[in-house]
């Protein structure tokens, strides 16, 4: 459909089915069955609900899907994206985010991965995933038809059980980075959604020359300070020794773990750490201290391919946010942040067991906001 | 099968599928098959088994369940349970432990909800519910044939990735309190398990005689001493005061909350709360000094009934555990708590918007461990 025009009818509502809970509209061209189709949320049902129209005018209702997944209070913000699978093909991915009711507290995110044939939208399995590891990326858009092929995807970088209540200036609240979107199937051959952020080459300046040492023995630590910038990108890959074996369980057996803090000198401490022997990533924020609320969780966790001792994190730290891309992509976790100084300092700590790093890079990022929208 | 004698015949293994991801049988009479059935996790490939037999020897395989549901990355621990439906009638509940890749890490139990007819087991939805909102309840296990009638369960309240470093001395980690579990339709009709201490009274000491105010004003808070005892319970029903029309988003117009506090003279606080305007409930053990860990999460909450503005709390809290009941079993958080100091007041606020309290209830609990196995 690339150079239509859309004219305004003005007929509007062209949908009205009486309803207070039937909401966000997603309408994209199907060109198999040559028709719009129309995915919108029967929110407090738990259903999302496919139309479909050639004129855009007139909408009949095709299939719903649902109660599916973790339904939370409400339904909202239904997306159905076809994505490519690494290594070609596509599947059909329908995105559901709920509020509130989700596992880590009110919004989430998930996401279903199956087939579409126009009329309706079939899971491959019963099973549902969360699109974040982490609390704050609520109800996922996409920008689609990109040149580059890959779906384009953008979520609001919070929460609702606190959006409006953490510390904010001239406005509040931002989006997250916007994602390449592709699938691949995981140890369990299941397609999982794989999220990289789109091209961040523009926004770097030139890479700090700090070099981590390539071995890291048990217990030992680098840190280099942060490079003066408006953000800030590191990409590092690492393995953790394997544990030795006849340990006791507990701290002494378990504790190989390999930790990046970002820090400043008012102790306060962002931590992302892999726990190699469990092949668990947590992301705590619970030493920063320019916000406290009951809702606003320090920490969170996410399950890596197990028995996998090696890492690769992609981490972009902004002033308020961080989004971190696990082993290119297989998961992220975005939170909010609110240090009450700015974090300065990059710190690489292993514990328990020694660690080998293969990659390392830091990048200065510039500003994006325009000065003229208000002091960050 | 009561008063039956099962016979040791040492043919073990009675079942072996070659496979190192294959465990945590629950086996249980299904008197209108007149057989026995076992649910056993095919762990790794996220799938329930289900095998019969007429003799506890040779079994048959009848179905298989899932995947389904969150998966993380193993199945554990199946339990498949016939539960009484408030009311009359009953359906049955499947319980699969996951760990890790829960969504609040680590280790959950989750449910579904469907038939049974000694064959297969048919879920109601393609929906998943978990047994509990915060992340110390792991695989549930179930007292059957219980006089009483309804099942009792109980969970072992720890967390996989923390279990082996939690502060300990003579020994490490509880069970639950043994539940009586049912099942109710939500306001959406659904099922959803409805969890009750089994009952607690040959455990209570003389009711304290505090009182708080049966009204409280915004802004105001009451408190008294705990009883000196092993354990505390305290049972409270309020109602907060509906939300003033006008009023602005953020702080100002959204913070009708009712708090309720164990803490100390330590600094050191427990804080479990309503945030009346979202009908969400949150506990929170990060103001505690005796533990930290980086996967050892601070807060959790749940969305109760949307705009609901009462609630009833019953809340048992032990040495290093505290287990929240809401609203009669609808939902329950169950949390480890490390205190450096014991918790030794009670401490009740209305913050935003006032509160009518209709009843309060607070009750020393005796020990049950007996001294002779070890020091608590």
């Amino acid at each position: 459909m690339a150079g239509s025009a859309l004219q305004n009818t003005r007929k509007i509502p062209v949908l009205d089915l009486q309803l207070s809970s039937f909401r966000d509209p997603q309408v994209f061209f199907h060109a198999p069955t040559q028709r719009w189709i129309m995915c919108v949320a029967l929110s407090r049902a738990h259903q999302i609900a496919f139309f479909g129209s050639t004129n855009l005018l007139q909408w009949t209702e095709l299939s719903r899907f649902g109660p599916s997944g973790i339904t939370g209070v409400d339904y909202e913000c239904p997306n159905l994206v076809e994505v490519p699978i690494d290594g070609g093909k596509t599947a059909w991915v329908l995105f559901v985010s709920i509020n509130p009711g989700a596992p880590q507290g009110g919004s989430a995110t998930q996401y279903f991965v199956g087939t579409f044939d126009g009329t309706r939208f079939v899971p491959e399995s019963d099973t549902t995933e969360f699109v974040d590891f982490a609390k704050d990326f609520y109800a996922l858009q996409f920008f689609t038809n990109v040149p580059s092929g890959n779906p384009v995807s953008i979520g609001w970088l919070n929460n609702w059980q606190y959006c409006q209540e953490t510390p904010a200036n001239s406005w509040r609240g931002v989006m997250s980075l916007p994602r390449r979107i592709s699938l691949a199937p995981d140890t369990t051959q299941r397609l999982k959604l794989i999220q990289q952020p789109e091209d961040l080459a523009p926004l770097r300046g030139t890479a700090s020359d700090a070099t981590p040492p390539s071995r890291m023995d048990a217990g030992s630590s680098w840190e280099t300070p942060l490079p003066a910038a408006a953000a800030h990108e590191v990409r590092i890959s690492v393995e953790i020794d394997a544990q030795p074996a006849g340990l006791p369980p507990g701290d002494k057996g378990r504790s190989g773990r390999f930790v990046l803090n970002f820090l400043n000198s008012n102790e306060e401490t962002l931590s992302i750490g892999f726990d190699a022997f469990t092949a668990q990533l947590w992301l705590d924020r619970g030493k920063l201290k320019g916000f406290s609320h009951p809702f606003f969780t320090n920490s969170f966790s996410a399950a890596l391919t197990p028995d996998q001792r090696k890492i690769t994190l992609h981490i972009v730290l902004d002033k308020c946010s961080v989004e971190v891309f696990v082993n290119n992509g297989q998961q992220t976790g975005s939170a909010l942040l609110f240090p009450a100084t700015p974090l300065d300092r990059l710190r690489l700590s292993a514990t328990g067991a020694g660690a080998t790093l293969s990659h390392f890079e830091l990048f200065p990022l510039k500003q994006t906001v325009r000065a003229e929208e208000g002091p960050i």
